[in-house]
């Protein structure tokens, strides 16, 4: 099973910008720490600074599988929850 | 002036999708090759192979002015002109 990459981009609701930054900041600490975890970046759009891009790279399905049930992912599912404008998850093969 | 990230997020119309893997493969390869490119990579995602989706880490924004105007992207520029169903491109600073 090889490496799986995921873009997962989110535009949040005004009101709740500063408390995402907080929340944020914890998943990126956290996701960084887990064994199946080769990559967990955190970036903003410099032309819409609500708009964040999340780029993953995973050892493996597996790795994914793990990292969607730790408590770090299911807190931050659950704060998401309601806070965001829009949302859009790829789950990537690297072709070249 | 520091690394930017870029994610361009192709849908390829059906038709196209032959013609456009030699095309990825010819712009990732010439990209690379570029001084400011730090990564250019290309995913498909998993669930609908129509999209593509650009993973790229540059220098600067004068890396990204210099890699517009190369006639490799000039040339794939011209290429996928008509021949998408949609785009989106997001150029992104690293926050965590």
């Amino acid at each position: 099973m090889s490496q799986l990459n995921i873009v997962a981009i989110f535009t949040v609701k005004p009101e709740y910008d500063k408390e995402f930054r907080v929340e944020f900041k914890k998943i990126v600490e956290a996701s960084r720490k887990e064994a199946g975890c080769v990559r967990y970046d955190l970036n903003q759009d410099t032309k819409n600074p609500l708009v964040y891009v999340f780029t993953e790279s995973w050892a493996s399905q597996q790795a994914i599988d793990e990292h969607n049930v730790t408590e770090h992912f299911k807190h931050f599912k659950a704060f998401i929850d309601g806070k965001l404008e829009g949302r859009q998850l790829h789950i990537l093969k690297q072709l070249f």
